[in-house]
């Protein structure tokens, strides 16, 4: 790769692309005749106020978000997501998990200091390899809200269908497949993702919001700072925003709506998981443990018959140059995570060299 | 300036030295060697674990932080920091709070939430324009202990002296001078620093705390992410930090020690902060409103004697190429904030246009 860059298949922060960082390079010392770097300006400046709302309209168009969602852009994380959500959305004090592995786990665990959390299906019976029925789950009248982690990055498995909410809010954690396929937003009450797995650096967490659910009347302890409401009537200003992030996110919206948007963004990362599933299917050294139809096209688990041999196949990869391919250490084995800006030369790298590894054994 | 970069008197995000920008860009497409730019490491990667210990001690070298002292790298700003504090700090439900400007009274606020507050002293009988005395403060025996914003951002007053807390925690918002001058943090509880007046980008926040006030029994209804024990534990990678903002700092870090540390750094500081006061003492147009010995070095403001005088100075200073000189909506009059990296070439360019402009009137 150019500049000797390597193909990083980390879960997160994880690879940009390489157009993008070379425009942020070129207007590091003065961005558009500014005479700042992004880094430098107000976020009361004119010059920055443009950035935000460019990027957010940019991310209205690739998703198509209606106009009665706010965007919000928020620091933080999903740790103070799996606070943020139940703080203000929990109004009768009741809401529905569906435990497909562990960030649905920390999710829950969260919102349990909040009100009464109900896991209403799992897949914990089978280690998370599958994602479970949710036709027909037993919500509560009173349930404020149902939560699903949409694509869970440690264990690759992800949501093609959205859960029968019957009538109640759906609350999505997107963040390791957020703009890696079209969405229809109205199908949510909330959608939020890291950014640091499909879209830019960490730091930085985009809360897509229906405005009827941003309320005043939250608990008294609730922090200025966590209330959605803080960030929707300041439009994501009321404090200083983290400016860079946002700016580099806007940069990736506009990378990828030159790219034919979101459809044309999914079919390339259906393509490149092909490569990847495919390969697996008829190796003889190599399994990918995901029921196949809950199989995630942005993190690609993968297991050898042992422990040890996914030690020296991980090793291997390192010294051949491939970042990043251990898998998770709760759940071992190991995990190609080919978000959207991982290059199709990258997976189709990995995969020979895979094939040559297995047929030298 | 080189790269038509402006002299910009932002009161934050500001302006960042001129040679770390370089460095980044240089590292923009590989950071050396790791094949990625740091927005795309893994935080649990050797090569991003040994960014962020370096940064830490960097910053430990330039303070002489005392190893009891843990250093944390936290996300939400200060707005974030306005709750943690009491949240983490109010064993008894009780502190105290100097009020010297909108930044103290935003954290005042905040406090009320999660106990009792008593406002110890106030400037606000002369519009904050002074730093009042604190030598002898009414303070309850069961405070938890005393807040002071340490240098007002908005009304350009600083103290010289910290308050007397007859043996209470002493808690400091350094957001606005944080390494402007040596600190000798043994004084200090706790000190947080929101880093984007004075060191870095916008995103983070700098938290130094005494070990034995990280506290484990903290109300239930506290975020996970809103614990400093959290943070502590984890050596600030419980979640994925803003790493890009760690890394900068960091940069920024190094440069001061090659500038030869807080000394070296308080003597320019002084230097350009006198040749701004110096002129104003002499000038017949403007006049700096803070009480002499509480002026600021970072922050100073300055007023004709009309509003229509000031907009219009600001309006003459835009078109000569100097930014965001115009002071707070709350405040009005100007403002130069004239932090660490602003050149003193920068600062003898607005005198010499402040003089001219005089002149022709």
């Amino acid at each position: 790769m150019k500049y000797g860059r390597s193909y990083n298949f980390s879960a997160g922060p994880a690879m940009m692309p390489e157009a993008v960082l070379e425009e942020i390079r070129d207007e590091m010392m003065n961005k558009d005749g500014s005479g700042m770097c992004v880094m430098e300006m107000s976020h009361r400046s004119k010059v920055f106020e443009d950035i935000i709302h460019e990027a957010e309209q940019d991310l209205r168009d690739l998703m198509g978000i209606p106009d009665n969602y706010k965007v919000l852009f928020v620091q933080g994380g999903g740790t103070l997501q799996f606070a943020m959500v139940p703080m203000n959305l929990m109004k009768n004090g009741v809401a529905c998990y569906v435990e497909t592995g562990t960030w649905s786990k920390k999710a829950i665990a969260e919102a349990k200091k909040y009100g009464e959390v109900k896991v209403v299906a799992s897949s914990k019976d089978r280690n998370f390899l599958y994602i479970p029925d949710c036709s027909d789950l037993d919500i509560p009248d009173n349930a404020d809200y149902v939560y699903i982690c949409e694509n869970e990055t440690i264990n690759g498995t992800t949501f093609n269908e959205l859960p029968n909410t019957k009538g109640h809010i759906l609350v999505s954690d997107q963040s390791s497949m957020f703009l890696s396929r079209p969405c229809d937003v109205s199908k949510y009450g909330l959608i939020w993702a890291g950014v640091q797995k499909n879209v830019g650096p960490a730091g930085l967490a985009i809360v897509i919001i229906r405005e009827d659910l941003i309320r005043e009347d939250l608990a008294t302890y609730v922090p200025t700072y966590m209330s959605y409401k803080t960030h929707a009537d300041a439009e994501s200003l009321y404090n200083t925003p983290n400016c860079w992030a946002i700016y580099c996110c806007g940069k990736v919206f506009k990378y990828l709506k030159n790219l034919g948007g979101l459809e044309a963004m999914n079919q390339m990362n259906i393509d490149k998981a092909s490569i990847l599933y495919d390969y697996f299917e008829e190796s003889k050294l190599f399994t990918a443990p995901v029921e196949k139809k809950d199989r995630s096209l942005m993190n690609v688990p993968f297991v050898t018959p042992s422990a040890e041999q996914d030690a020296a196949v991980v090793k291997a990869t390192v010294a051949a140059g491939f970042d990043n391919l251990k898998g998770h250490k709760s759940v071992g084995g190991l995990r190609a995570s080919i978000y959207n800006a991982m290059p199709k030369e990258g997976v189709e790298a990995l995969v020979a060299f895979l094939k040559d590894y297995e047929a030298k054994l």
